[in-house]
């Protein structure tokens, strides 16, 4: 490493921040796992063909088995001062034929981390309105056979919206210091695209609780069908119980869709 | 039957049009085989599971190993007058796990045919555009790591629009009678979603020569990438000379987009 690059990042192993596309059915989630596939540990399997390991890469959100990755942020640290994209087009070599790219990557500061210097995160949560079962798209959403009302699910997304202690949508493993979250957006939808009417979610906040979108995702779509008033969401999250949630949706139709610094890392580094 | 069926319909078995979404992915094409999984072969059997074969149904157009369908249309016959939408769930139900969904049925006349009734056909080709591997996209694009000017696209393909002799663009195992077509439209659109920017050609014809779609798409990225000039794309259609068209694009960025009848029997028995 040269001087300069020791001033700007520091002087330890060169630091790398990815960004992550990948499709997660078929792993059991984002987390490496002893005897079962996951993201993780498919990237780590692939830095160890670059570099000796062992590896352990830090991520921005965990996500659970079936849950897809748009733009999944981690870091790892490497003894090479590797060009970015030469990084990104190797890892991509190594990685196939699993179902995970590298779709960018950027040299950080050795304090730079994934998961905590992260100011927020984006999930994408899609619903697809048809009665036919998905072809080209299974696995890839949500499929719903029946019309769902944007306008009320959107008003009853606006209950969620802001300050609150999010218990009710809160899974019952979550792990979380505190059910307290500030939700900073939940916009929902409608898409036409190849394959008919699709319902988009779009969820900001700086950090989630447990199963929280899906647990949204899955009362809002009652709200959609009519089985529930806008309003009744309200209830449910001042209820602060977990029994008042709705049916918590299924993991396909979810994917963390972006995590956001205070300075992007991959604003020149992109290699989607 | 009744009566009045018999009046509109004809008075021999009860003839339906199904509107059909494959992926093509696991599939030797549309066409039944002997020893490998087609598209037509996995209706055939659905259908059997309903009343008591054999079928045969005939399609609009054969897609190939690869090729997806996202409104292919195709008519059987059966005993029963089925309701239109019942017979979609039941095939739709027989055909799991297969990636294969009726997303249409409709009662049409006896004379109606799937293929000789039609009177246009509409091709999609996708490409995306970026260099890191497909994840969510993998067999349903064909991944192209550069960037294309859809513009000088467009202009090549503005060349190819009307009434030519297509031999350039005709596979040499193409069964037609002739050569000679006329394309109505081709045109090249940029369009930008979840995973990056994406090229799609859209292409309407009465009928197409084998690996027409896939010959013009070849050749446009060709273009598209700076390797050629927009007229060579009308110097290559002169020559009436397959050895003067470009490479063959692969077939999983191909859809049969749909299939236009002078009455649309979908118009009220569409399922999507």
């Amino acid at each position: 490493m040269d001087l300069r690059a020791k001033r700007r990042y520091g002087g330890g192993m060169p630091r790398f921040a990815l960004r992550v596309e990948y499709d997660g059915g078929p792993f059991a989630g984002w987390q490496r796992q002893a005897d079962q596939p996951s993201i993780q540990g498919a990237i780590e399997a692939a830095l160890a063909r670059l570099e000796p390991g062992p590896h352990a890469i830090a991520a921005a959100g965990r996500t659970d088995a079936g849950v897809h990755g748009l733009a999944q942020v981690a870091h790892c640290d490497l003894q090479k001062d590797w060009e970015p994209f030469r990084l990104s087009e190797a890892l991509n070599h190594h990685l196939k034929p699993a179902p995970v790219a590298i779709v960018g990557a950027a040299r950080v500061a050795e304090d730079w981390h994934a998961r905590f210097t992260a100011v927020e995160r984006r999930y994408l949560y899609r619903i697809l309105l048809r009665r036919a079962p998905a072809t080209h798209l299974r696995g890839l959403v949500w499929r719903v056979g029946r019309d769902l009302d944007v306008g009320a699910m959107q008003a009853g997304a606006d209950h969620l919206v802001g300050h609150h202690d999010f218990t009710t949508f809160r899974s019952s493993i979550c792990q979380a210091a505190s059910p307290v979250k500030t939700l900073d957006a939940l916009r929902v939808e409608l898409v036409e695209d190849l394959w008919g009417p699709e319902v988009r979610f779009h969820v900001r906040a700086r950090s989630f609780l447990h199963n929280q979108v899906r647990s949204f995702v899955g009362t809002l779509e009652r709200v959609g069908a009519g089985r529930w008033r806008p309003e009744d969401v309200g209830v449910a999250l001042a209820a602060r119980d977990r029994a008042a949630c709705g049916p918590v949706a299924p993991p396909q139709g979810l994917y963390l869709a972006g995590v956001v610094y205070p300075d992007d890392p991959f604003g020149a580094g992109q290699s989607r």
